[in-house]
């Protein structure tokens, strides 16, 4: 038997998911939103966690950290999750938070199933078409710093604010907008904006 | 028989939502993403069409008018719009396309299919838990102008592209921007678009 943490916002889609993925015999499934994901993970104690890359509380990056916590003294959760391959940061990040499953939401939901088995036995399952993704995930021009800028653009900060968040002088986070609109092709800062989160790198 | 047109933008979803609506008798159940969404309701002519309000082709509001061709030359199929009570541009953009039922995403699935024959009949059908987003919605602080001017800067255009696009004067674009950015209650362009997008509006 599978146990198996489905993590969705949406309810109704979750619940209809959910409720889908229950007619296999061997997986027994439980289902929570991405803001209860973490003490569900502790209490429950999956074996695989099912994830959404979208979340609603966040226009961006979901916290898929909080599905594998370090410091629960048994293995963390397998991590299978729902991408497409039009946002390859989030595949990034999925990556680099130890996904073993990647599923294309744009595929047939059989996948997911499979992914899951495959996930629970320590095994990597990669959808072919998420392939394209993965490449462009390996090509996000900007570094770390210039993606912690951007992120305290996009929320709203002015010049002075990301300075006085990040220790910087205001002359030194213009100089990182000025590379970061240059290194995405972007027409200005909002563009820049623009252009990283379609990509899934905010 | 209601024929019922499913309109969503991950095909994994979609597929299990069309699944889990074909166990009721009465519903004969057909779907596809939004980008096919205007053809197959020409060709198939359902009933009702139930559409998320998040299609990911767009990071804004989908075609609604798609889903209701004026020129058809028989009645258009009645809409059902899956929404969030977050979004209340969103649910707006559903009333002014005539929309009749109105199901939160954070509800039961059986709503979905509660709404869909109450459309069937041409009736209205509004989840309670929308209210507070209806409320929101009367609340748009903008006009449609400065709409305008603002999803052109969300598309990441300059003050002069804006200018350009809309035959306004540069200083006229500007007053348009310091509007928004008060009456949004921002702090600056890129936290009136933050704003806007989160609220639906664009």
């Amino acid at each position: 038997m599978i146990r198996v943490l489905l993590v969705h916002d949406a309810c109704l889609v979750r619940s209809v998911l959910a409720e889908w993925l229950r007619r296999e015999p061997d997986l027994r499934v439980d289902d929570t939103p991405w803001h209860n994901a973490r003490g569900r993970v502790r209490a429950d104690r999956p074996d695989v966690c099912a994830a959404d890359l979208d979340s609603s509380g966040t226009h961006g990056v979901p916290p898929l950290a909080d599905l594998r916590p370090p410091d629960t003294g048994n293995p963390p959760p397998r991590l299978v999750v729902l991408a497409g391959a039009n946002r390859p940061g989030l595949l990034k990040r999925a990556a680099e938070a130890g996904a073993l499953g990647y599923v294309d939401k744009e595929g047939a939901p059989e996948r997911l199933v499979e992914a899951i088995r495959r996930a629970a036995e320590g095994e990597r399952f990669v959808d072919d078409s998420l392939g394209f993704g993965f490449l462009r995930a390996a090509e996000i021009p900007l570094t770390r710093r210039e993606l912690s800028v951007l992120e305290l653009a996009a929320g709203g900060a002015s010049i002075a604010e990301i300075a006085g968040s990040l220790h910087l002088s205001n002359g030194t986070v213009r100089n990182y907008m000025a590379a970061i609109t240059r290194k995405t092709g972007a027409r200005n800062r909002v563009d820049a904006i623009r252009i990283s989160q379609g990509e899934g790198w905010l």
